[in-house]
């Protein structure tokens, strides 16, 4: 038997927004990989081993997966939102350069899914409607020079921001300090929405204006969002607009 | 009965990637508003009742969506990748604030799905694994001075970027001059990639370095993807590292 890997996002957490790609590659395989909360959602089932691991193992996962599949298995490595996007889809291409060549060949598919910023832009209405980055604001493997930097880059292109992972117990002032940027560059009417456990029964939206957000209003699961200069309030929704005059 | 309103992603192009959430407003609505190819993608049945229009009426076509669903139908907005992104949400929103107050009160949903660039990037491996900017190259509704300063400050900040509409026969030396720009800012050696018609029978995947790029490698079926200084190929992948060292 040919073994195959497919990395494949979960999205935010609710199954509606799981694609049938995604459930074909699950219903297919013979071992799930994944941090453990990501493999409790996969129903077991005769002839599927579940193999749950830690949060900050990624290449130790990955090798595992890329082993198991040049051993004839049929792997599902699962990954929250969108395994492109700050998920195990890198973490998977680190291990295939650090391992055996062969592996190379291996049959290997990504498969994409709701990542956590769109799901929540589509709970909030659509703030990301015209140019945006998206940022990673945690330091664990950059420094977080290179964020402030980015954060001052962004803002000054105009584009709107989405961030995740924007806030942790180990780094609490940092999330403080990336406040006090976007005011700095982006003025204290800028709005910014906090949308927490998106898709999930716990979901939490709040939308406000840069003068007005605290540290306290993000933690890891939530996503940030920050507007461009002309992201605007409409009824209960948030968007921005598709034209832009200037440049931030 | 009272109306409801859904601006639904149906992804790339394959029905595989349509999530079950959008599959169930599809199968509830009474109408289904939309760009002639996106309609062409729901399949008729008694009781609904296909709106296709023309490109370039998106005002036009989201007052109608709302029109219709305050008058009690149930209506689908159908737009290609995700809503929220380059697509129909903010043109829905733009319609509701230009709209009857009353309108703000209507059970409005936007139901995420699998945008163009997200398609790409896991079908090349993981180019957007790392911070990234999404960037409409179209200046239908924004001046080409805004898109080149964006490029600037996207390249600056050490971003990998990801462009929609990227050249049409109405202006094909922009995305000369926006490959000039990238060149200029980071080098001949960094990796871009090509992804034309993503997840359909004719899909095409080209990455070159900016030095080898041309302007006639994108339509506007293109996503381009450009990569950050990290971006490397390992086997038939392009992927972009989780860690950062330097800002660009």
């Amino acid at each position: 038997m040919s073994g195959w890997l497919a990395v494949a996002g979960l999205g935010p957490g609710n199954d509606a927004l799981v694609t049938p790609e995604v459930q074909a590659a699950l219903a297919a395989a013979t071992d799930v990989v994944g941090y453990t909360p990501y493999v409790a959602r996969v129903a077991p089932r005769p002839g599927l081993a579940l193999h749950p691991s830690d949060n900050r193992v990624e290449l130790e996962r990955a090798t595992h997966a890329l082993t198991m599949a040049a051993a004839g298995q049929g792997v599902v490595v699962v990954s929250s939102g969108d395994p492109g996007v700050f998920a195990m889809a890198s973490a998977l291409f680190e291990a295939l350069e650090a391992g055996p060549a062969e592996w190379r060949d291996l049959d290997i598919r990504i498969l994409p899914g709701i990542t956590a910023m769109l799901a929540a832009a589509a709970r909030l209405g659509a703030p990301l409607g015209h140019d945006f980055c998206a940022i990673n604001l945690s330091d664990n493997l950059k420094p977080w020079d290179v964020i402030a930097h980015r954060l001052r880059m962004a803002a000054r292109g105009g584009f709107a921001m989405a961030f995740y992972n924007p806030r942790s117990k180990s780094r609490p002032h940092q999330f403080a300090e990336a406040l006090d940027i976007l005011r700095a560059e982006c003025g204290n009417d800028r709005l910014i929405s906090f949308a927490r456990n998106v898709s999930k029964p716990d979901e939490r939206l709040e939308t406000v204006t840069l003068g007005e957000a605290t540290p306290e209003m993000a933690d890891m699961r939530t996503v940030v969002i920050v507007g461009n200069a002309e992201t605007r309030r409409v009824g209960r929704f948030v968007y921005t607009p598709r034209s832009a005059g200037g440049a931030a």
